[in-house]
């Protein structure tokens, strides 16, 4: 394998080059970590937004719109999706992907759609590392799209320096949304199909929330605005509405923070894995998983200082 | 910390000593680690069910029902709560644990509620820690009740030996509930508010997506049960079906199975929590987070290699 010719690639934004980046990556092939260490140094320009939202609130619409609006002055956009599959079987249940197909034709859009299959946490560093892959390229944005009610959405807001959480007015929708802790997520509310009734009352109601919580003059207070996604209506607006919160964060110097913030787990994260791996394969597999039944009379607690006691006694023994 | 005296008050059932041993667990108070360690040997008795689904599905009162029901013929019920609080806030949202309240003068039911605060994963280890002090004591079943659609009900598959979700006919919430992957966690649906309109429609649509998922002679296929748990209707076919998932368990030898499972994934939970905390304090902490800056040239995975070898050079350099 050839990284300079990625890199390369990545440099001249060429699409089908990318694609193969981020497929090494998504399936952690020979060589995604060397990869991902050479771009490195390239990313951190790029402005990642996440969208939200409960199932047929119009996420891939708006997302669809936010995207044209952005390169209709010049600017490049990626597209990340985080499909709803289920982590027991692997399988795609919604095929709503292919409404973006229009944008598929558009060169400075790239969409990338991503299987949520078997992680529990860990969807959002994935998703990342394939945001800086784009990043490098030089893509300006990235939007990280998450459908369904799962898991993925507090992981999303880790990933992104503006999310968006979209609501629709009927339903209760944005009472579940509060339930499901959206509310404290959202950094833009979205009322969209807001031509529905009850739309005015649904706004009042979530900004009436909204002013409920706790807050000082320098808590930035989540903007609700109202769009009707299929006629292209208030999109202008959400895009203003997240330059306003941009604009905040770099003021309050919180975007460095966040992003500080960011990098230092995922740090944790990669050497988490790397020696979870080395220790439980040198210390537990070798022997067997014998030890680890749970009719042992060995507790748990005591077990695992065990483990790691082996571990450190392996690590003397072994050369430097 | 007298560890015999909560021992004794497990034995004899003493709920006010089994509430401190929990908040000693729940808050990680000193001594935690120790206390797990000496119930491991009581536990492994109690069955343990999971109850999930979307808000106003009625989770609590079927809860409820069940609690009393297996009261009723002398089996002692623990129910742990997990309630849908912030992981931003920490604060609670929902106040329907009161309705519980006709359950707590009952002596063989003990209630817990359990907030869900900063845990994005770590809810199943914490709720089954308290579940296995529940066990210890003699209880014979366990019900997980989560609220709300958060990131807890994939969790509570883990914990749970059996798992039911709850669905009602209208607003599509057996689509909505597949979309959110509680389709695959199911081993009993209950079809609650089973005497609205469409209620038999909507059953029979949930029977045909269960029956359109791969399975052989040997899968267990869903239950689909109808129930009005505000008249306590439907509530005995509801334990029948668990009863005949766990004996399904029991006779294919999954029911271990399992049960081992989430003994390896606990021990590697807890090794994995203490090296993490033992590798960060002595070589990041010590020096500082400074080498863990976005803009530092070291990037990310030949970092995590760097660390993870200062943290080896540091154990060499240690005393046995």
């Amino acid at each position: 394998m050839n990284f300079d010719q990625y890199l390369n690639g990545l440099a001249q934004k060429d699409k089908r080059l990318i694609a193969r980046a981020i497929s090494i990556i998504e399936t952690e092939s020979k060589g995604h970590e060397f990869l991902l260490d050479k771009i490195f140094h390239l990313t951190g320009k790029s402005y990642r937004i996440g969208i939200t939202g409960p199932p047929g609130a119009g996420k891939s619409t708006i997302t669809n719109q936010l995207a044209k609006h952005l390169t209709s002055f010049g600017k490049m956009v990626g597209i990340i999706a985080v499909d709803p599959t289920s982590p027991f079987t692997g399988g795609a249940l919604l095929g709503d992907r292919v409404r973006m197909s229009e944008l598929t034709n558009n060169q400075n859009v790239f969409i990338r759609s991503m299987a949520s299959r078997g992680s529990l946490g860990g969807l959002n560093e994935k998703a990342s590392d394939i945001a800086d892959v784009l990043d490098a390229a030089g893509f300006d944005f990235i939007i990280f799209e998450t459908v369904g009610v799962g898991q993925s959405e507090l992981e999303i807001v880790q990933a992104a320096d503006t999310t968006i959480v979209i609501v629709v007015p009927e339903s209760g929708d944005s009472i579940q949304a509060m339930k499901a802790g959206l509310m404290e997520i959202a950094d833009v509310f979205v009322m969209n199909k807001s031509d529905r009734p009850g739309a005015e009352q649904a706004v009042a109601a979530l900004k009436t929330m909204l002013t409920f919580r706790w807050h000082d003059e320098n808590t930035w207070i989540p903007e609700v605005i109202k769009s009707v996604g299929t006629e292209n209506r208030g999109i202008k607006e959400i895009l203003d509405a997240v330059f306003r919160h941009q604009q905040y964060l770099e003021i309050k110097n919180l975007l460095n923070a966040k992003r500080h913030d960011r990098h230092i787990q995922r740090i944790r994260n990669i050497v988490e894995t790397k020696i979870m791996s080395d220790l439980w394969s040198k210390i537990v597999e070798e022997k067997g998983e014998s030890e680890l039944n749970p009719s042992s009379p060995v507790p748990p607690y005591n077990l695992a200082e065990k483990l790691i006691n082996d571990y450190k006694k392996h690590i003397r023994r072994s050369e430097n």
